[in-house]
């Protein structure tokens, strides 16, 4: 449930190489294949390129020249990849030979936006990954913001072979290198039907690598709700009230005197927030219910969102910028559609009355349509 | 209930200064003041000096120079009045001798906003009012945005001779000149405490000028909360939603078609703007029974949002842009406490959820705190 991962690694700041080999001990060498060339696919792909596997990165349209170097700065130890395998198309993946075993599918969900109906959309995850996944054998972890890239994928390939994923630790990109601070990365991961064998195969794949903590998830679409009652109030509201960051929606809490500093907007906006949070556990509890998931993984409100806000209380501090909220400001796509409408879509659906993310929402395309 | 009067005033348009006299039989000529040099202010003291009456301006406190003339331009017939009077404070509007019959109340209600508390408040009314108030004689008509103000005066000066107007009909201010076009003036106006003999005296003063349709309402509060339910949604939403148009939020008819053109954004605001009306309409309700007005005055929801989308359906035709939000975009101050948060606080005192005006609030405040 915690959104920045308070623990510390504190055994695994410096690791040698030779202890970093054991850990691929128990674990053939995988091929591996980046799909999505920012922060996150990259990140992943080093560290697992540093674990001994073979990474395969797909290059990005907008790259002019391939790098001869791909680097990680990290308080944890950095890593430099010299001559990565990139390659201009998803056919050149596997021309080597042989096919993939596992794909990461790290791209941003506004690539569905320019796309106008299920058809295309279908169409463009055709073209894209059909060359480089093998049906039977390539599993596809997709580390993407918000709800519903999972069920795109599932119409194409086997739907046991698709795992989500949720990733928490910030990251960052500059030219070729990624750069990680503060926190470790953390990957909540599930599979997409929930396949407790299948998870195994996952969890042997990141225990390769000891800077990335795997935690499986028996229900994916818990575990992506969870994060979404973070998302929705926190990315949204920020951006709607002006672009600024989470202390402006939520309040500082003043360390001295542990009195919670508020102005009148930040009283109203934390208000906002928290019936957010509530409207979201209302329509993640009864789309969990919808598809048939055992009542176990219901969330629970008044947990959820003590949590959640302790957690806010800290990045309130640290005057913390969202990452959709972070789009906005340098006027990049922002994530719309998976962190915000499709909830909302499903919340009309199941009829679970959403005022606010309603609101929210609407807010949100007008401003888009005006970036635009 | 209607927002923009649409009946014409087709016999008055040109009228003789012969039969505009024939106006003021029945009523002495009535000593008015007007505090609030604005469009609202300058427009009626204009129109009731045209009808014969004797009107004194209090000068604003930004105004350089006292000007030679004021001017009203208009589709009625043009009207300008020669050496006005007009004084630096409100002692000197009473100065010449007889105690003032009327005071037309047409500040800005961010008049109030400098002040922290509310005996603040109230000491800035005494210092500015109680020179040209005689308690005993001199009503005071409001004619402002919003909900509150007439408890304010009513703490200084005696309810009973206090009254309440909602302006309806466009009105804008040219350094000395007031541009009106269009649709004809109306004022919604009541008695503070809703004393139906008190109303007649408003009824008598107004029936003086032809160009103003006064209607007069058993219920102030009422009317007051009927105007409401369409400035917090539309007035709201357009600014939130960047500074644009009804359009944006309510979608534009297509006269063509018939069909109603939507994007994305509008259709969910649209729906918001709804959620708005309800809301008001039951926080009216409960607040209407709090104050012991008999229950024919509550709120129809059905029926007043059928009025209220008649209405907006043809503002949205015609790209209107609502007065908060004109100030938004002027970088003026705007109406937020009188229109917005007031509502909320007693929404909140009388425990009715209005999930959406309280996010609306939030971000209302939020939007002004980074403009100053």
């Amino acid at each position: 449930m915690m959104m920045m991962t308070m623990f510390v690694f504190s055994n695994i700041k410096r690791i040698s190489r030779h202890s970093l080999r054991r850990y691929l001990s128990g674990m053939e060498k995988q091929k591996i294949g980046i799909i999505g060339s920012g922060a996150v696919g990259t990140f992943f792909g080093l560290r697992l390129a540093e674990a001994g596997h073979e990474v395969r990165f797909l290059a990005s349209r907008q790259q002019k020249k391939i790098p001869s170097s791909l680097a990680l700065e990290s308080w944890q130890g950095n890593y430099i990849l010299e001559n990565p395998k990139i390659y201009e198309t998803t056919k050149k993946l596997i021309d080597s030979g042989e096919n993939l075993d596992w794909i990461l599918f790290c791209l941003k969900s506004t690539v569905f936006d320019e796309y106008n109906s299920e058809e295309e959309e279908t169409q463009f995850i055709k073209d894209l990954l059909e060359p480089c996944v093998d049906k039977k054998k390539t599993r596809i972890q997709i580390l993407m913001n918000g709800l519903g890239v999972e069920e795109k994928l599932a119409k194409v390939f086997s739907p046991e072979k698709i795992f989500g994923g949720l990733v928490y630790g910030g990251l960052s990109k500059k030219e070729n290198t990624i750069i990680h601070q503060g926190v470790p990365v953390e990957i909540r991961g599930g599979s997409f039907l929930d396949v407790k064998s299948e998870i195994e195969h996952a969890k042997q794949l990141w225990k390769s690598t000891p800077y990335i903590q795997y935690s499986p998830q028996e229900c994916l679409l818990q575990a992506q709700y969870s994060k979404l009652a973070w998302n929705i109030p926190f990315n949204g509201l920020t951006i709607v009230a002006g672009g600024v960051d989470v202390s402006q929606v939520w309040g500082k809490t003043n360390p001295d005197d542990q009195h919670v500093q508020h102005s009148d907007a930040s009283i109203l906006l934390r208000q906002s927030a928290l019936g957010l949070m509530q409207e979201i556990v209302q329509l993640a509890n009864a789309d969990l219910k919808a598809q048939s998931k055992s009542a176990e993984f219901f969330l629970n409100s008044d947990h959820l969102i003590s949590i959640l806000s302790a957690i806010t209380d800290k990045m309130a501090q640290a005057s913390y910028i969202p990452s959709t909220t972070q789009d906005f400001l340098s006027n990049r796509p922002m994530e719309i559609n998976s962190i915000f409408a499709e909830p909302l879509a499903r919340a009309q659906a199941l009829h679970i009355p959403v005022p606010r993310l309603e609101l929210l929402v609407g807010l949100l395309c007008s401003i888009r349509n005006s970036q635009k």
